[in-house]
């Protein structure tokens, strides 16, 4: 049973950490910061001891207790799940994130941990920068379309609808219930949201070429969830495209192919990525993917990268979230 | 004075009719047939006098009514809300429709119902196609762009979300509020929605060339409003074409430029589409479109097809609603 | 064409009051303060002529304006929409809102602006106190059925709910939409809610004597409505009751004796309060009353008073939300 | 491992016993009848062989089926979630059901399934009644009260309010999305709800006297979860009452007493029952009740009693929604 210590516990992130630890077999949560003023704070984190870490504290602030917590605690691993360590350089940490970056000195140390993707960076590491949780869900259909130049690189536009607590848990007025009941607002439109920043970085290591994304994210008025429906060029038929994504990911728990565009509910509260894939204009076809933003999203991501991290087998205590 | 016969006045589209006609200072409800046990049914409503009529009837049986009016009152203008008369002939309505027209004789008979791109022809109508909430949404965009050559015609996609009035008032378990409430779903994605083929068939018109869509629509846990994202390649920056539509419609009372992606709430209740546009990815654009569907994109638009259709003011009634 | 200045314009009474005078014939918005950047501060609004006042300005902030706009434009009328003028005196304000009173002076010279209950007092007064939502929903059915002695007056039960927009719009963790939707949460109960002291305090002055509620508010998951179910004892039939509150409201536009258990929908976005009685357990009945938080039971209600206040019809700009 | 046979599987309740015993440790499911095309009928559900049966099915229909399971494997326990076989008689069925019992034989052999009041009647049951949701909700706190004389038996009002799935799966147009949203409406007030019948038999066999109940249920907009505001009389203070309560039920892994009003998220996805107790009125208490509907409300309760019917520990399958 390994001690695992958790900085900041008390947004939904964070809560959620906690939740999916409660039921992991492995696991026990040696300590959890936050505001609450029940809580240690995350300065007394610092001094706790544990065998492994899980930072979901905000970005600008996430790279500096990971850096004070790799020094401290060599052999811990550390999953951070803000955004300080998914971009490649502080160049453009600057251009997406506004500010120098906080610990310049990780950059580069830590995988990023979609292990669909990165499996064999993950198995052990001692730093993972967890994924956004619309790169998510963008980067598991994508990569593989891309890399096997099944569909167009120059011409990848994804439109995508999060459920508020994707937007955090400070109280904001544009996320008071009688703000967000009864209405849909897209925002960071265009090519702004730093997700995309982290996806096309990904994507364009692996397919050695650029990807511009147009992305255009929206507040839903539900709870959890995120769709994302990725409009794609293509010579092929959908069916062929589902048949490669099927086939790439027939091994994995963690993602499934699917026939009717996947709905919210269907994954939520759960760790999966369900994916469809339907034909439309000549020439185009659009690529649904579905996941809940708090479990693959975020903190379910999170544990199955500690699992990696630790040994463990990659499911443990999603089987439950799966 | 004039006295408005309402067929259909329990779905939705019928309600929000008899909503708006309540503060229109020319119109009186002469009748409201429906299957309320209270109200007239359809056959009897045949024999009511009145000087307009409203069909707010399912596609399929609308026609069949359109056409017995037009021929008992031939003075009397007919408005269909249905999408029986939005397509330009039988053979487009068996493939969209499933089925064959209930009144061919009337195809080609009835202007297309969006006054801001179709006005003169619906100046004193007899009979008037009232477009699809969808569609609405989306020709008001699409076709100063593509007429004006502003953007690329082949390539046009399209992710829409709509409240669950759209899909109706008739009990059907999918739209039960323990099934909605939490979801999003997509459905007919890619090319398979009917506003589709009412969308091509006026692009196409006004264009003199085809414009394939690729459409993919969403069911919103909301009550009422429509967001359509609208992906077009342009060679333009966005500041350029939002100038085009700001021109376009600078004289029109309902349809309104705005800098930030339009918000549900702002148009609900309102006869309003509020538009915005937004460089997206080198060569792209992304333009926002939203509007009421039961107003602007139903019983309001109906209302203004009235108001035209009886040499009123185009806006009687929908002040309030504007 | 009267001028009428609003304090407090940026929250959701003040934002209703801007609703509701954008269709008032008779009045204009001379001028609005709240905390947008675009708009006057509330100091600034001291300096604006007008020939009205409403306040929509949090309590303990209220009075002290009430106090300054009386001074300076004695002839103007003044609503204050907060709970500062509710109370008879300054012991019950401070037991009851933990404060000393802001403006003492005026205590005692705003009457309680319930028209339906003190007509006689409203009009042409030049300083009102604006009830507060959920004790215009107890009032309204209670005050007649004590005063006739139609109910035990010391047994009165009333579990009541309340939209979201009771609880205002600033920034709460605990009002999120992440926190309300899906939920639903009592608070206050008992006895402790400060519309208690304000309905104790008319039904005993009416009544001549005590009326002890036990009152217990919950937060419900929508933005508007308030629905009371109040519990009395009765040897009477509920018919009877009925009978006494359809009499006694007869000739009133904003009051209306139902049959069924009045719903949310059916009042919002009006100014009217839905009234029906049933029969319980033997010598029990229950009422239920429902009404718009932010119409009848803030902003509506505030124009009512304000049209007393100038000598108008008591219904204009009301009859839409009516 | 048991093989369970799990009648009307489609429903909410039932599908919530498939979610649940999905993480049974000691129970499969043999079978799922339902409407669904895929499924068995459940006529075909009575050729299959299982270790046990818990039925889901409309009451009218669901005893019809217990009667026949009882013959055919008079060693199986059948667990019925209807409410066919919590009343004590046909006469008492006649008037609250409206209808001739449909397995008379079978009354009086079927304890009631809360095992929190009747354990002992529960361990290797063979038929048992699992209570109504709301039933569940008022009877864990006031059969203590009632017992132990703490509270007025003859003054018993309560104020409930449930998530839509309690109102069922088959489509009606009242459940629909666009009816329930932003609504709330009380429905069979007073004393006429069904659940009235089997609280009141509990009660009074349990307290040797009549307890007339008041009760207003109401439908609110969320999925799961009932709130109960039971308002008593007593000369106790709350906290004594509390302290009875946690007394009582200090050994029960599923009742908890807390400080503060419960809310639905605290108890959704559990077989928790969530209490507290609060002053009001003098003279005056009001007791917070919150459980899920679909799990301590039907399905959870349902494989508590399925546990004590095989003689396995009562939380089995349940600790996670605990």
């Amino acid at each position: 049973m390994k001690q695992i210590g958790v900085f900041g516990a008390t947004g939904y992130a964070g809560r959620e950490l906690l939740r999916l630890l409660r039921v992991h077999p492995g696991a026990r949560v040696a300590f959890a910061t936050g505001s609450d003023p029940a809580l240690p704070s995350h300065e007394e984190g610092l001094e706790r001891e544990a065998d492994a870490y899980l930072l979901a504290l905000p970005h600008g602030v996430s790279a500096r207790f990971a850096a004070r917590l790799r020094q401290s605690r060599p052999q811990a691993p550390v999953i951070d799940l803000s955004g300080d360590l998914r971009l490649p350089d502080g160049e453009a940490y600057r251009q997406w994130y506004g500010a120098e970056h906080p610990a310049p000195e990780l950059l580069g140390t830590a995988p990023y941990g979609l292990p669909e993707l990165f499996r064999e960076r993950l198995a052990g590491a001692r730093l993972v920068s967890n994924p956004g949780c619309y790169a998510t869900s963008m980067l598991l259909p994508l990569a593989p379309l891309l890399e096997q130049e099944l569909v167009d690189a120059d011409d990848v536009v994804i439109d995508a609808k999060s459920g508020a607590t994707g937007a955090g848990r400070a109280p904001k007025e544009h996320l008071l219930f009688c703000e967000v009941s009864e209405d849909l607002s897209a925002y960071s439109p265009g090519r702004r949201h730093r997700h995309v920043a982290e996806v096309e970085a990904v994507l364009q290591a692996r397919c050695g070429r650029p990807v511009p994304l147009t992305f255009c994210p929206h507040l839903l008025p539900v709870r959890r969830g995120i769709l994302a429906a990725i409009y794609l060029r293509s010579r092929r038929p959908a069916g062929e495209l589902a048949a490669a994504l099927a086939s790439r990911y027939a091994g994995e728990p963690f993602v499934k192919l699917v026939e009717n565009p996947p709905r919210l509910v269907e994954v939520a509260y759960t760790n999966q990525c369900r994916i469809s894939v339907h034909d439309a204009a000549p020439g185009r076809v659009v690529v649904f993917s579905a996941l809940d933003n708090l479990v693959k999203g975020a903190a379910g991501q999170a544990i199955q990268n500690l699992n990696l991290a630790l040994g463990w087998p990659e499911t443990q205590g999603l089987e439950e979230a799966a």
